[in-house]
Formats: C-alpha cells, structure tokens, sequence
C-alpha cells in the first residue's frame, strides 16, 4: 500500500479527491492548511472529512498568507457576490500563490513520508478562474518536484494527482454519491455567518449549489 | 525603483545577495522564514542585517516544518561534524523542500507587491549539497511562477536571482567586503550552544571559516 499526501481544506472537492485516492488504494496523510483564511470554518469541517476518511494522519500546518494581503479571502475586504461565472475574469478572492505553498508543503511532507504522490482537489471546469488550478501549472510543479528533492534527485517520479481537474460539478458530485461520500460533512461557503450558515451567494456557494441541481441530488448541508 | 523580495536568513550569503539587489537599484522586502529551525539565532541575525541593509520592509513568517521532520536541523537528531565537503551526499541537514516553501512564500508576497523579482542567497560551489541550491532547481521554479500567478499570466516574466550561484565561498566574501558589509552582524552556525556561539564543526561552520581563509580576511564574528 502506498502512502499519499491528500490536500484537504474541508471542500467537496478535497473530500472527493481523497476518497478516490483511497479508492485507488492509496494510505491517506492528510494535510489541512491554516492559511489565514476568513472561512476558518472549512477548518473543522477538515478534522470531520479526515475522521469520515479514516486517514493514517492529519497534520494541520499554519502558514499565515494574511500577511501578504492581496486577497480578500485572507482580509476584511468584501467577498465578491453573484458575479458571472464565465472564468473571464480573476476574482479577488483568488490568494497570490497559495497553491504552489500548499503542494510546495505536500511536498516538503511526501519526502519525510517516502512517498511520490499529492492528491489535490482542483478543478478547471466549474471553477473561479485561478491560475493555479490549471493542467500546466500542475505540470509544471511535478517538473520542479522533480529537481527540487533529494527523493528526485535519486529518481523517484513526483505526481500531482487531481482527478478533479477534467470533470465539472455535477460529474464531481455524482462520483462522491457513487462513492458513497457524506457531503453534509463538507463546507464550501467564503463568506459564511457567525454560525458558519453558508452566504449562498459567492462564487463557491453557487458552484456547488449549480452542481447539486445538476446532478440532481440535494445538498445535504442545507437540512442540517 | 523596482521592488524585490529577499529571502534573508541571517546568514552570510543571504546578506550578500540582498546587498547585490540594493546596489543594482532594487527596493528591498526582506523575508524571513521561521521554519523551526534549531538554529533559531539566526532569526536575529536576519532583523540586524534587515536593518543593516535599510529594507523598507521585514516580514517574518512561521511555517513549522519540523511538523514534517526528515531533517537534523529541525529535530533533535545530531547536526552531522567535521564531516567531508567533498558534494558526494546530502547530509541530514537537508530540509526536504525547504527552498521550494521559501521561493512559493516569496513569491506570494512578490505577486502582492506587483513585483516580478526575487533575490535568494544560494549558492552551488561551496555547498552542502542540497538539490534545491541548483541553477535547474531555479529555472525551474521560473517556470513554475510563470504559470502559478494572476502577473504571470498576464504576462509578468517572475524571475530568481541567485547572484552568488557560481562564486566560491571566497568571491562571495570578497564580493561582500567590496560592499562594506559586516558580516559579524551575520550568523552561519547550525548547531549553535546557548549563548549563539558557533560550534566551529558544522558544514556552515566549515564552509565560512573556509571561505574567510582563502578570501584573506579574518571573520568579523571571531571577535565577538
């Protein structure tokens, strides 16, 4: 059994992405990010997904990319609400480079582990728009990867796995209902109330929402 | 005036590098990263030299990859002596992905800054032989940024400099004295005793004593 390193942020998409690697016969390390993030929520629902998974282990690592500014998911500035989703535009919600940290983070962790292969969530499909959820950018961290290690060095081939990036929502979707998977579990939400209630409103509230009606199942974080 | 991000350790050539940045003209953002690191002196170093060097602005970030372990230097494992210098293997001071973290982090900030450069202090002659102090490892990470970002892909070519990656130890000293740093506000030891005083037998150790001996000038720090 080959051990993984699997992104999680407590998104469908994370939780889904896991669940095919374990389906894949992948040991699951899961590695949750606290990055500043005005949606900590997601942060909880991370340990839920990673107990639901049954990981070999979860590391919750801070890296504090509030710091930086530039994105009004890491400050005070007003998450965007009901924009076209058409991808023709970078929102600013989108975080300069968060997710070459995160697989650089992976990374640093599979090395420890002995072990080539990341899971990561991202989708090019129904998506915001961010660079780094793209095929290339992808590429090109497994050619940097490769170069960067001492795993590489001695020829251990890094793959970044998203099995996500070719599927829109409602295909997402269904593959976790295939699998089995509690959505409920999950929070998706930017902007979510006190309580942790979803907005409803911001790019990643009405993706999975557009993805549930087309995949014609109820979301079942809106019972609870 | 353009803007540069400088990852700054506190040591000698971080010092050196970000000198070499201020003389071509570039405003300085000196970033330093607390990893965890046992040698956690060298985070004051990295302030005096900030200081030292008149950046406009330090930030320090903690990203704790002793999380991760793998390596001696953030763990309690022993920091490997006197031994050869010869590049034929990576020593347990090798932090897996440590410059891969550093340049993801420097260039998160670069991209919230509208700057397209960053100047890191590695080094490929006089080394330990740590894969991610390449010239490949770099141009790679080039490739990377490139794709990784909202500048990059409106065009913005992100660039690494690594201005001490074919000097000798010696050179970069030489290199320094030229610029009239003082390198007794700089700090190189990684396994240092309580007071910070160098233990003398490390690589980094080693290589600055070194360094310092072929370059004809007697080590500022040796006074102190």
């Amino acid at each position: 059994m080959a051990d993984a390193v699997v992104l999680l942020s407590g998104g469908l998409d994370s939780y889904t992405a896991a669940a095919i690697a374990r389906g894949e016969g992948y040991r699951l390390f899961a590695l949750t990010v606290r990055y500043g993030q005005r949606h900590a929520h997601e942060l909880q629902a991370a340990r839920v997904v990673a107990a639901a998974l049954g990981v070999a282990r979860h590391l919750e690592i801070d890296v504090d990319l509030s710091a930086f500014g530039g994105s009004s998911l890491t400050s005070t500035a007003p998450v965007p609400k009901d924009r076209p989703l058409d991808g023709t535009e970078i929102p600013s919600t989108y975080v300069p480079a968060r997710n070459t940290v995160f697989l650089a983070l992976a990374l640093a962790w599979a090395e420890t582990l002995g072990a080539d292969d990341v899971f990561i969530g991202v989708n090019a499909l129904d998506y915001s728009g961010y660079p780094d959820c793209r095929p290339e950018f992808l590429g090109a961290f497994e050619r940097l990867a490769a170069l960067a290690t001492a795993r590489g060095v001695s020829g251990a081939a890094f793959r970044v796995h998203a099995p996500l990036l070719n599927l829109t929502k409602r295909e997402i979707i269904r593959r976790g209902v295939t699998l089995g998977l509690d959505y409920g579990l999950t929070h998706s939400c930017y902007d979510p109330d006190p309580a942790g209630r979803p907005c409803g409103r911001c790019d990643s509230c009405r993706l999975r929402a557009l993805g549930f009606a087309q995949a014609g199942v109820v979301d079942p974080l809106l019972g609870r």
